[in-house]
């Protein structure tokens, strides 16, 4: 049997800034604990604090110096900063996020900033499902802001930047045939564009072209429409980084103004509420998946005899 | 109302080779047409004959030039060919996939072969969900090979590795750090690799590295060992190519030997019926989330009133 985990004191720890508390505590809820349902219950009353912030974009454009530079501006301005990186699970992904994280070790003895991987590993819905559990310690221990930066490839990363109160798309220059291809997808998530590397030719051919994309695709929210400001940057540098934050901030107020914060908090919660269920109904499936219900149908998919959906029926009906 | 499709016409006329109406067949199971359920049962008798092989490796392997090559290979030895090219629903992906997928237009006039792309866009689960859905209609439609080709990318593209027979995995000189990081996912999913562009130099160097990682991390089935060949092609000039079907079908007469080609169907055909009952149970949620009860929940989660694992459990319980 697992020892059994003080979660009170935990939370105790966790908030007086002790972040072996805050590894423990991810790795309860990380780990589908059986205690991960009293670290829910105790994390609840404690959440809805912190600022998300998502931060996102293509492979090359700097994600992860940009958290690097935020983390040091949010830090100088006397926040206490949670990020959480999520690596996809490929397994061709190479060591190229390896590298990238290693920079973000400038931060790695500040107790003020705490730092977590993602895996998405394993199976559908891992993401969606652990993700939220892991902000809802964070914002619990107290973390003012909390930026969660993902690859920017596949749905599963979009969704995870669903949980933002803000996000941010990161560009680079000379990526403008890959903007034009992608830019209902861009326009969509995107809260405040950074294009990064400005000291790089092409900086301002790229932040034109993305401002006639916004002047095409503005977004109408409850009558009002906020307007997607573009930030350069020099990320490696810290140059622009605290017209970002300025950004972040505008687009919190502005939203809260308008309602949407609200209505995008609201949103988060259905969504990850439908994600434990979905999570423990397919528990319940597994369960059965061992079982000979599942092997009796499945000989019978295979040998023509039953359709998958029919099977699927008797297996819904089973539970 | 949408109108009525007279499924068994339908499937009469797939099976006359009439590609129009296996696309149609495909389009009513990827929408989940009201009557996904009557083409489900009008397929199922007629499933279980074609081989399926997945295709999959990072980006800049020549996924699409090799799939092409194999297409024109398998028609001269005269078997009917569908391929099922998965693209990643990325808002970032660009136009590159595009341009790859203009090389099998080759076989465009060619009534012996039908290609679809299936796009992972939508909810979790959609592609697990739609392609095996696809490969049903390919497979009973008469088509004697199904090439299924991913752009092996995160973890939904190898769930979809798991539907074939055989999975080849596409590497390419010069990537060998790349190899070295990936070793473990790459070794677990591929039944034969293929080295493409072995003109270039580095061909001998990625073999030979393959062959050693091969050497450490030989997979057992049932006290047997099957040994991973490492086929080297240019696919561009068709070299290799067929070299690569002779292995594939090694492999298919081994796992059949071995008993394991029984115990990978099986395991599809569970996979399979859980996902569709999955996405039943998401369905009934989803139409809770109009309802009153989940915002009900869902405000009591973002006031933390309530955590999101107990408001979970409110909400199976509601279905």
């Amino acid at each position: 049997m697992a020892r059994q985990v003080d979660v009170a004191d935990l939370v105790d720890r966790a908030r007086r800034q002790e972040p072996r508390a805050v590894a423990r505590l991810i790795s309860l809820v990380e780990d589908a604990s059986p205690q991960l349902r009293e670290v829910a219950a105790a994390l609840a009353p404690l959440t809805g604090r912190a600022q998300v912030v998502g931060l996102t974009g293509p492979p090359g454009v700097g994600k992860s110096t940009t958290t690097s530079a935020l983390v040091s501006a949010l830090r100088a301005a006397g926040k206490r900063v949670g990020v959480l990186a999520v690596d996809p699970s490929s397994p061709f992904s190479g060591g190229a996020l390896l590298g990238d994280r290693i920079r973000m070790q400038d931060h790695a003895t500040d107790p003020g900033v705490f730092i977590r991987s993602m895996a998405t590993r394993g199976h559908l819905g891992g993401l969606s499902w652990a993700t939220p559990q892991a902000l809802r310690v964070l914002d619990a221990a107290g973390f003012d802001v909390v930026l969660i930066e993902t690859v920017g490839v596949g749905q599963s990363e979009v969704d995870v930047v669903g949980l933002a109160d803000t996000t941010l798309v990161l560009l680079a220059p000379g990526m403008g045939d890959g903007i034009q291809a992608a830019k209902a997808g861009i326009l969509e998530i995107a809260d405040v564009f950074v294009v990064n590397k400005a000291d790089r030719d092409g900086a301002d051919t790229t932040a034109r072209e993305l401002k006639y994309m916004i002047s095409l695709g503005r977004r109408e929210i409850r009558g009002a429409s906020w307007r997607q400001p573009i930030v350069k940057t020099v990320a490696s540098r810290g140059e622009g980084v605290d017209e970002v934050i300025t950004a972040i901030d505008h687009h919190r107020d502005w939203t809260r103004a308008h309602g949407e914060w609200h209505d995008r908090r609201a949103a988060r919660a259905r969504t990850e509420i439908e994600a434990i269920a979905v999570a423990a109904v397919r528990t319940r499936l597994g369960d059965l998946h061992g079982g000979d219900a599942i092997d009796a149908l499945a000989k019978r998919v295979m040998t023509g005899d039953l359709d998958p959906y029919t099977a699927a029926d008797a297996l819904v009906d089973g539970i």
